[in-house]
């Protein structure tokens, strides 16, 4: 390397985590479009929520690296080869997805002050502000405490124990692009940006799905990565949109409707593959039996939590009932898999319906068993709208592990939406 | 880069400017061995001085920078691979020029603690302790100094900006190593770690040199690039020696006989080449009247301030007068020397006596002109032994400007050692 190049690279103060506001999941902009139309007055705060709680994040983070690394990100704006990138591109065959007015507003956008406090081993870190602010926060907020814990832990090891951890996690995932190259007709896209181990690990796994399962694999959740490596942008929605939509409803009846309305509005913006519904909010059977019938119009469903074959089998059923077919619909899987899991799913429903995979941590951050006492397993950290206009948020799930939400307002909701006994199921990431 | 290597880089704390105990000038090391024999219980204080006031070291630096430099050093041993290098190595021709016992101790030590404190816009860094410790601490104390200023002036500077200062930095020099290539018979070495840019510019330099001016390039004073670039290591003594050891004389007439007492000392340890007479710490002309005759003998002087070519005439008058030959004798210059006067010079004395030079800032640090307001350009910096067993150590020198000590233990020695009215010269580095 050049003396030039060495003193430019060892200017850097920090070694930044998030080095771009497109460093996100693509949903989260096309749900920040949806909210920047249809409830830009909705004051929202997120916050994080370590449910890994054995993983003492304060004490493996220091808390002017953590602030160093959310204030670095408060400096971004997007660059003009992003804006170019958002505005020029085909996002799902459809140009001019991000229309003009939302541009415009994204191109000046910082990002929003942030609250941190150390709470024992635990950082309370919250954004309260205009939610389709303060929820562009979620995914480099993540990305950057996984990374800086990834650090703390790396920061003990030597030259060469590097370079063995990184070619022992690289023959993993290796081994695992491998399996899923034998599976027929496997559809799957990345969706690990929020825990990655870090950054360029992340664009590692996306180049290496990408050279290894050619057109089985169909993209990057991460705008920047599919703009770097020219792959294909990914995602739809997420339970942020029914969360606040019901914490803003005003009655018991208004708050039944809310899921749906988000519907609704998102059915006004987009079609096709964009059309994905996520029945699990407040619980799937429940959702699907009272939707209305335009819904089952839509073209898939994704299962993002409890058992991911009863999830499909329950979404297969509703299809059939309102009179559609399954082979037309698709189901997308994307709560916790790695390749067992996928290779299943995939051979139990793939000449029932067109099947796709969401695959999260256990592509972009499976470091288990690669360091004594695991201390670079994932682990189950995110980043939540808690309240809207000063109401608490409640999410259910099909997974009672997963519920979010004062008692007594978890106990309204399970009223509302006629949620009975629900199966537990582990959390793993 | 693969993954492993570059977050093995960027785990680094900071980025440490001396990495190592012998990255320091070779007659550092001898004089060490001399004193850690001759004068082993004496205690002495070195003391940082900026003599060139208008750059303000304090603004410049940030306290916190240097002093996570400054404990790095204090972090530093001697390798395996240095120690053997010292051990194993011919130095002038010599095998085991560092003795067992010697390093024996080298390999155990850790330099002493040092006092740091802000005075303005400069900074007061003092070492006290064992002589054979704190005097250790000159060279990589100021080579931080030099490399944390460059790095300030840097810092606000672009990535091609850089390309291009370091490609004018590199020109500069190969156009001098051009200059200096056309001189036949030139002997020249790099004396440049002090006050150099940083350390890989002068590692940068060395191998120029090295590659340029092939055998008329001896090698260089810096023991740890000698020992990576596999050239000589140069050097002999230093004004240290005379201004300690005058200090502790506890009379006029002990203090008369101290210059000689040192070069006595180094007598009986060193022969040919070592055998350099630096004259000038009490005046050169006294002191090469009053000088025994063994001292003629002596291979050569080394000419570090005043008019270097009155220097040589009086170096060579001396020999004349007390039966030698100077055609015998080597004459070294080693004062803010640059082609100019490295031409001139050679060519008024190569055919009279030996020439060699010691080619110190201009070598290793010449930004001048490359950066708006010359913020590059080297000064003035130097870290002295100030006192020794509680009292004030006196230099004069054979130029004024580069006086030290309190003005009635000046005019003591001025007394003592016959120096009456000196000649003026701006000292630039």
């Amino acid at each position: 390397m050049d003396i030039a190049t060495r003193v430019y690279n060892h200017k850097w103060k920090i070694d930044p985590i998030v080095r771009s506001l497109i460093d996100t999941d693509f949903y989260k902009l096309l749900m920040c479009q949806s909210v920047f139309r249809n409830k830009p007055d909705t004051t929202v705060t997120f916050s994080l929520i370590n449910r890994s709680t054995h993983v003492p994040l304060a004490r493996l983070i220091d808390e002017g690296e953590l602030r160093e690394q959310l204030d670095h990100i408060r400096s971004l704006s997007l660059s003009r080869g992003e804006s170019t990138w958002l505005r020029g591109n085909t996002f799902y065959g459809k140009r001019q997805m991000f229309r003009p007015d939302f541009m415009e507003w994204f191109e000046g956008l910082r990002l929003p002050p942030y609250h941190l406090e150390r709470k024992g081993d635990q950082y309370e870190l919250t954004f309260e502000g205009k939610w389709h602010e303060v929820m562009l926060w979620e995914i480099p907020a993540l990305a950057v405490l996984m990374e800086l814990r990834s650090r703390a832990v790396i920061n003990s090891m030597g030259r060469f124990e590097l370079q063995v951890l990184y070619a022992r996690a690289m023959t993993k995932v290796w081994e695992k692009i491998e399996r899923l190259r034998g599976i027929d007709g496997l559809t799957i896209a990345d969706f690990g940006t929020r825990r990655r181990h870090s950054f360029l690990w992340q664009d590692w796994c996306v180049q290496a799905m990408h050279e290894g399962l050619g057109g089985k694999f169909t993209g990057t959740s991460n705008c920047l990565i599919a703009m770097h490596r020219e792959v294909e942008a990914i995602g739809t929605n997420a339970h942020e949109l029914p969360m606040v939509y019901s914490a803003l409803a005003d009655s018991d009846a208004a708050l039944a409707r809310a899921p749906y309305d988000v519907l609704s509005d998102w059915h006004d913006e987009h079609e096709g593959n964009l059309r994905i519904i996520l029945p699990d909010t407040y619980g799937t059977q429940g959702f699907l039996d009272r939707a209305p019938d335009w819904l089952a119009g839509w073209t898939g469903i994704r299962i993002d939590s409890g058992d991911p074959a009863k999830g499909a089998e329950v979404a297969i059923n509703w299809w059939q009932q309102r009179g559609e077919d399954p082979a037309d619909k698709r189901v997308i899987f994307s709560d916790g898999l790695d390749v067992q899991q996928i290779a299943d799913l995939h051979a139990r429903f793939s000449s029932r319906t067109k099947v796709s995979f969401g695959w999260g941590t256990l592509l972009t951050n499976d470091f288990r068993g690669l360091v004594p006492g695991d201390a670079l397993a994932p682990f189950s950290l995110v980043c939540k709208a808690v309240a809207a206009n000063g109401r608490p948020t409640v999410k259910l799930s099909d997974n009672p592990e997963k519920a979010m939400g004062p008692a007594a307002e978890i106990a309204r909701y399970k009223r509302v939406f006629g949620v009975g006994d629900q199966e537990r199921q582990a959390v793993i990431v």
